[in-house]
This record gives C-alpha cells, structure tokens and sequence, in this order.
C-alpha cells in the first residue's frame, strides 16, 4: 500500500469555507501537518486524527522546510494518507510550491486542493472587490515577510494602478506604508487591515495609507492572520453587514 | 418575511471545489441567477431549484447588468432566498461589487460567499504556484475582457517582475502577447493557456510568450473558462499528475 499526500488549502478560516474536497480530505487522513494559523475550527472538523504543527509564525523557531517535506515523505513511504494543510490556498505564498516539487522528487503520489485565499476572501467579506469598475481593473498580491522580496515587488508597479493586498504584512506594515509613499502612492488612498477574517474574532482598521504604518493592532488579533488591502477600492468597505464573519470590531484612522 | 440574496462563488468548475457554504447555499435556494460559464456540474447540485442563466458570455448578447440587479431586487422583496451564483470568486472580476451595492442602494439583505477563484486554482491543477522563491515573489490578476482595462494594467508593471494571471482573455491572447512583448516582457518567458480548470474537459496549452498570441485553441475548449498565466512561475508545470482534474490534453508551442 502506498500513501498520499493532498497539499490542501484552509481556507481563510471559517469551516464553511473549505471546499468540500478539503473537508473530505481532513475526514478522511491519517495525519494532518498544518500551519500555525490555521483556525481551531477547521481542525475541529477532524477530530481523531493525528495532527502535527509545522509551523510558522511570522518572528518565531519553527520547523525548517526541509524537515515538513521529510515528514511528508517518510509518512507516505509507511502508506499513509498526510493533508498538508495550509492557510488560504496553498500555492499562494506558502511555498507549496517547493512542496510539489520535493514530494515529486521522492515519487510520492500527491494532489493539490485548492483553496479560498485570504487575499480575496478578506476584502470580500469586508465589502471590498479587490476589482471593481472604475477603481480597479486588477490586482496584486505579495508577501510583507521578507522585505528583499516586497520592495522588488513595489518598486515593479505603478503608484495606485492596482489594488494591493499583502499577507504576512503586520509587522512590515510601517516599511510597506513608507515605500509606497516614496513611490509616489497617493497618502489619502484607501487602506485597510483586516485581521482573523470570516472567523469570530475578527476585526478591522481603516484609514488612508499615510496613517498605515502606525495603524493600532488590537491586542486579541497579533496572533491572527492579516491581510492588508491598499486602494481605492477600499472605499467600498461596509463592514457588519448581513451575514456572519464580517469584522465585529472596526477602528477608523483619520489625518489630523 | 423578507428575501434574502447570496453572492456565491463557484469556483472552477468542479463541485467539490465550492465551499461547503457555497453547496449549503445551492441547496437551500428558491432561485439561483447563474453567470454561462457556470459549470454544469455545479449546477446540478440543485436540480430542484429554479434557475435562470443571466449571461455572460464575452461576444455574444447577454442580459444586462442593471436587469440582474432588478431581477434579484424584486425576487428578494418577494422574500425569496436567491444565490447569485458567479465563476470561481464572485468579487474578482466579475462585478459582484456592483452587485453588492446595488443589493444595498435596496435596502436588500444579502452575504458575499467568497469563492476559489480560477486564478489561483487553474494553474495550481496544472502544477503551476502563482507564486515560487525565486521566480516570483508575488502575482497579478486581470481582465483581458476590455482593452482600455489590461492596456492600462500592462503600462502600470515592469516586465517579467510578477506572475500575470488574465482571465477572459482568449480573443484578447494576441492583443496581450504583443503589448507584453511591447513592454519588454521576454520572448522566452513561459506562458501557458488552461481551458476549464478542474473539470473533465480541461485542457492546457504551454509555450513562450512569443507564440501565446498565435496559439490554437482545442475546438471543445472554445466555450470553456480559460485562464491565461505568463511568468517564470510556468515552467515548473507538470500536468496529469496525481489526483483528478488535471489537464487531459496537453499541446506545448516550441519557437521555430
């Protein structure tokens, strides 16, 4: 008997947000390797299996890259069925990709499930399109972990063209906020940071991008995932509308 | 009692692929107003359900926006529990924002139920990540419905600096591929076609930027959803691998 490895992805964090192959998946494994954010809730859902943490917390030791694929690897090699399970979508800025490419060096048999990311899920349930006739004909998604990597990003766009959504950007949001500012991106565009989307603790900050950097974190959501939007379409946000999941608590920056 | 209206992605095309609120939602419908790219497959979730296709198809005659704003309107103030059902996520590109406000303009009560949106799903079935250490440190996502729309989004990127995902593009393909070129994008950056992503049907092209604009089309894939990917990203695809829903078909563009 050989095993299996499906690289799944999470969702933004309410269950009801997998897809109903992930959640079948999870049901369905012998072991489950998920991400540090990954919500309690989604692994509710699979509630007897053995599950293991990998990993990673923006700031913090965790298990290097090489030991998950090795776990994966040695794990299937006994027959059994592993879900990979990370945030969001799993090929978006979560090196599944390098997953892919080390399970299929070892001739692991593996899938990938795709997932709803954050990047669109988090405006969304916010009221905000990260497209939308007029204010944005696009957008850009990128990562504010490393910062060698975000400035080749902003240094490679046109000031306000698109709509900008970064994930992993809590701690980077002062340097993400001051080179765009020396970009030439308008101080008043609209910005948001959305935290803990669709799950009950979340929360939202509003303001223009010059007040970004120094934007409050409420102290209940530091360990939650963030995503943070930049443009015009953030204009559009209605927050607490109908519907659960949309952020409970909204703080609203203003100039001075 | 009053309606209540549900902005509901799809996804892809393959069922298991909506969320497990996305299914929920089918199921509990009175009326579900579908976008024609819908897959058949996801419809038949609901086979009791009233529905009524609402367009749009690029090039052919369809409903008009401000009618689907009225139909869902007055279904709802009948008190009337309708899914507004959209390709992949309703909020990227497919004027679900338009819809939202509108919903609101009318007082109606109504969700948004995010959704995998092809633009990450397509290429991960074919092995592509939108995002990869060292090729590509973040990702674009466009229309190449409107030339005003990705004519403006190309002029705002420097070339080859992201991976650029286009939806709706495969009358523009040639349109895009020049004004890449135009801009500096390589001749040789790796470039790939997906028709109907993670259904029975799909099928994939792959080949340099240079021959994307001339590229063929497979004759079953011409009424399918097809989402276009250009970037270094694409050279690590690797189609009919493990599990469902990879490209059958597979027709690779080499320079002459």
């Amino acid at each position: 008997m050989s095993g299996f490895v499906s690289l799944v992805g999470a969702g933004p964090g309410d269950p009801d947000l997998l897809t109903c192959k992930a959640a079948e998946r999870l049901r369905g494994a012998d072991l489950i390797l998920y991400d540090a954010l990954v919500s309690p809730a989604v692994l509710a859902l699979a509630p007897r299996v053995q599950r293991f943490c990998v990993g990673k917390r923006a700031g913090r030791h965790s298990i290097e890259q090489a030991a998950i694929h090795r776990l994966m690897i040695r794990a299937a090699r006994r027959g059994r069925r592993i879900v990979r399970l990370k945030c969001g979508d799993p090929f978006v800025l979560g090196r599944g990709g390098e997953e892919a490419q080390a399970l299929a060096a070892a001739g692991v048999a593996f899938e990938v499930v795709p997932g709803v990311t954050a990047a669109v899920a988090a405006p969304a349930l916010s009221g905000i399109p990260v497209t939308h006739r007029g204010l944005a004909p696009g957008f850009v998604v990128l990562s504010g972990h490393a910062e060698d990597a975000y400035r080749a990003v902003l240094d490679s766009l046109a000031p306000n063209a698109l709509t900008l959504v970064v994930l992993m950007g809590l701690r980077s949001r002062a340097s993400l906020a001051s080179l765009l500012l020396a970009r030439g991106w308008r101080r008043s565009t609209p910005s948001a940071m959305l935290f803990a989307a669709s799950t009950p603790r979340s929360a939202a900050w509003l303001g223009p991008l010059e007040l970004l950097g120094a934007a409050p974190v409420p102290p209940e959501a530091a360990e939650a995932p963030v995503t943070i939007v930049v443009g015009d379409v953030v204009s559009l946000a209605e927050p607490a509308r109908a519907g659960a999941g949309q952020p409970s608590t909204l703080a609203v920056g203003r100039s001075g």
